[in-house]
């Protein structure tokens, strides 16, 4: 079984395809950095949509989340992004976990592992 | 491939199975918040199992857990249950972190994938 | 689909085998506690390549992989080592948090998903 990367890097890949599934990296807000929780989650959601589109999956099939937040009196403006954005009845797996990310200017990081 | 998925929520469902791989949410003590960490992790076994066994597999066939400890002294005490219920000869890749949880009566999360 | 398991304790496997799908435990610096970051990230990719060496796999088909550091200062030294042990073109989706170890003399972590 063959392996597709999209927009690979050298330290990392933001979407690796392999057997059906599709891990994407986890993203952070990086057109807008220092916003609140929300906007950084609705910059990364939509991020997670391209990455899908152009690995043959969308947000209906999604398998399993991880969350980081920095802070985690951050989890009600962060979910109201994720709630908003989710399709109804296709909610993935998820964890939702503090903890410092690689740049201060990011406090929400999302990963996920997905369907084709 | 289909996707299928067990107490669906709008923001998460408890167990998403594709590909013959299940995906457990994050699973935390809702039965018993605010208890000692083994009694924590007692009662979210109980409910992988329960989750499992509604997904067509069961702990014999763990693929990877993360555990997330918000206290990492509590190490001893999680995995004194954790070694009881685990089969012998079926031990899943595992890592074990600490991160605050998104509510502080709990204090284990534990998430897995399995095959079905 | 069967499962393989590789160097199977009571509480973890090191690698666990589905479906062409590799997964590998939280590998630390167990050679080498207390050491700088590079050199455990040193260590600690000579034993995933062990690992998967043992399953059938290699670093040129890493899927998803998660770096714990326990402190994020560590990140530039991290990535040193990884950079340089990664062949180019195949770069796995990739997520490193902050978090603190099950044991302090470890400060890095990497867990890895991979294909067969």
């Amino acid at each position: 079984m063959s392996i597709e990367r999209k927009e690979v890097g050298e330290r990392m890949s933001q979407a690796v395809v392999h057997n059906g599934t599709v891990y994407l990296a986890g993203q952070v807000a990086i057109d807008k950095p220092g916003t609140d929780a929300k906007t950084q989650t609705e910059i990364i959601l939509a991020r997670i949509d391209k990455l899908l589109a152009g690995s043959g999956s969308d947000k209906s099939k999604l398998l399993q989340t991880q969350i980081w937040l920095s802070f985690m009196q951050d989890y009600d403006a962060m979910n109201e992004a994720w709630d908003a954005w989710l399709p109804e009845g296709t909610a993935p797996a998820r964890a939702c976990v503090e903890a410092r990310l690689a740049f201060p200017k990011y406090t929400v990081e999302i990963m996920v592992i997905a369907a084709q």
